[in-house]
């Protein structure tokens, strides 16, 4: 089997995988895994194992029938202006508002980490399945911002981020716009090389896959 | 010596203090470290064995001078009312824009909020030293947003979090109000307990102060 059709798999099942980005973008590697299978003692694995910002992912779309919008959009709203720059590789950045789930205690432990994602990936099944009012309605109310897990909005085919790559195989793996992507980061300051990115997946039984063989796979040009 | 003049001192030569907030609050322990003396194996070290987020500290006086509220008053402006609530600890959140340097890679990486962090003492030092204008025109050039290094304004007096703790024990110290903290958490889902912490700082020959010491070392009552 290819590569990609073994992480699509994984991703189903509920199992990490890794997904590298592109050359001349952020040349990063992310672990992506589909938000309602997060469980606490996942959060602590990437949180030790990967160690950059655990980031909850849904499409645009979704965001629309949530009410959210992206931060520099509301950041518009503000005098900041000029910090409103792109970073240095170019693209629009994916964020919108940072939540925590009401029945956490601070919002940023492992059991409470886990328990924001699952919900909010049960909102975003919701608002899927054509439930929008009660999608809306949980939302607002099992939900509070600023909070510890920043929510990433997805333009795909329009944007070709971890975000928007992470959305691509959720789709093809027929499972909800709703993951959970964190940076691999090494131990010299700079992102965990592909070579020991590999050698993690391989101890995992699980796959690095790269932003090129996704889109070659479902035929977008970038 | 008194484990808060031990601290203070520690603090001031940019080692690393830990401090427990209160019984009845956040109960959770905070790795402290002054901002000016962040380094990438500084960073790494907090990520492998704090787990938390790892904020930027200044006061709400600072952040005022450099032209940024809190992210709460942002929000205000925008139709997401229903989610400002306040975590279940009770305080306002302390959260304002989340920054990267201009000149990081992608803003995760070790050495990326290192960078960041020591640039945002360096503005922080302009703005407390009467350099407003400077600090302003600096931290506008050199930073956007949204970015990975969240900025806490602290309310001193008012609020009685890591954040304000930590901007006590600066003052007492003699250092600009510039720190970074993070939380410290458990492999079973929670917050270290202050015992796991007491450990690890005699290991590493630094203290941990509580929340009560540090306000009846200065005199204020909650």
């Amino acid at each position: 089997m290819s590569s990609i059709k073994v992480g699509i798999e994984c991703l189903r099942r509920g199992r990490p995988i890794f997904i590298y980005d592109f050359d001349e973008r952020e040349e990063e590697i992310d672990v992506v895994v589909r938000a309602d299978y997060v469980t606490p003692e996942l959060i602590r694995w990437i949180r030790k194992n990967a160690g950059g910002l655990i980031c909850f992912v849904t499409s645009e779309e979704v965001g629309k029938k949530l009410g959210i919008d992206f931060m520099t959009n509301y950041l518009k709203m503000s005098n900041l202006e000029l910090l409103l720059k792109k970073p240095g590789y170019g693209d629009d950045p994916a964020f919108s508002i940072y939540v925590n789930h009401v029945n956490t205690k601070t919002g940023i432990r492992d059991k409470d980490r886990a328990l924001t994602i699952n919900r909010l990936a049960h909102v975003v099944k919701l608002a899927v399945n054509g439930n929008i009012d009660e999608a809306k309605e949980v939302f607002r109310r099992e939900f509070y911002t600023p909070g510890h897990v920043p929510i990433l909005l997805g333009r795909v085919g329009r944007r070709f981020g971890h975000t928007e790559l992470s959305l691509i195989l959720a789709e093809l793996a027929k499972i909800p716009p709703a993951l959970v992507i964190t940076e691999m980061l090494s131990d010299d300051g700079e992102a965990l090389s592909r070579e020991e990115v590999l050698k993690i997946s391989q101890e995992m039984n699980t796959v690095v896959i790269t932003g090129d063989e996704i889109l070659k796979y479902v035929g977008y040009v970038k």
